[in-house]
């Protein structure tokens, strides 16, 4: 494992502590906030620029009130100032509806800046039951 | 439109006149052929390495008599020798065990190599119908 891919991993683990938090501020800290971010929620559209996904986590936020996720890590790749992960994710979340149990597949993309990754494309689909 | 973009947009295209072509030697010259290559099929579970995404590949042709496949590209992004695309895939296709029409969220990943743009990375699911 290289410094590069032990610091993406890193990054990739701020993502889901972020989530975990259901804190908008820990998620601002995650993402590469310009139009150019991307994000796929499991059965959503895709979202395009960073305004749109921010109000989307907030909504998400908002309507949960408890999310562990277990993230299985695939892979990671680094090419210069790109990286990209693969993982399984393993949703339990509780909200006014319910309890909720999901398998998603995820591609993470991150961007580096100053020594710092951060989340330029997420997509997240879910898995065969 | 930059001369980076038209061209990762052109091995896009490529990459789906080859699932049209049902052939295998066309799909072969759309990858990135090593280890480090990913691919998630709608529905599937993560294959990893180009041997194993080969032999998907050619599984569906084997399965498929007719695809066609509208794409509604989405955004492109050059990164030095990386690229990613988002883009939608509204797909009709024919097997023996009749017709189908699915619509599908993909994110494609290219590497650069001697000029040439390489899939390494495919993930496609599907959308809210």
């Amino acid at each position: 494992m290289t410094p590069e891919q032990e610091a993406v991993i890193e990054a990739n683990k701020n993502f889901y502590r972020a989530i975990q938090s259901l804190s908008i501020e820990q998620m601002d800290a995650v993402w590469w906030q310009d139009e150019s971010a991307r994000c796929v929620h499991p059965g959503w559209d895709l979202l395009e620029g960073w305004e749109a996904i921010r109000e989307s986590w907030q909504r998400i936020f908002e309507d949960t009130r408890y999310v562990r996720i277990s993230v299985s890590l695939q892979s990671v790749r680094v090419e210069g100032p790109v990286a990209w992960v693969a993982c399984a994710e393993k949703i339990s979340s509780a909200s006014e509806g319910g309890f909720e149990n999901a398998l998603v597949q995820t591609t993470n993309i991150f961007l580096e800046h100053d020594g710092q990754w951060y989340l330029v494309h997420h997509h997240a689909s879910h898995m065969p039951s």
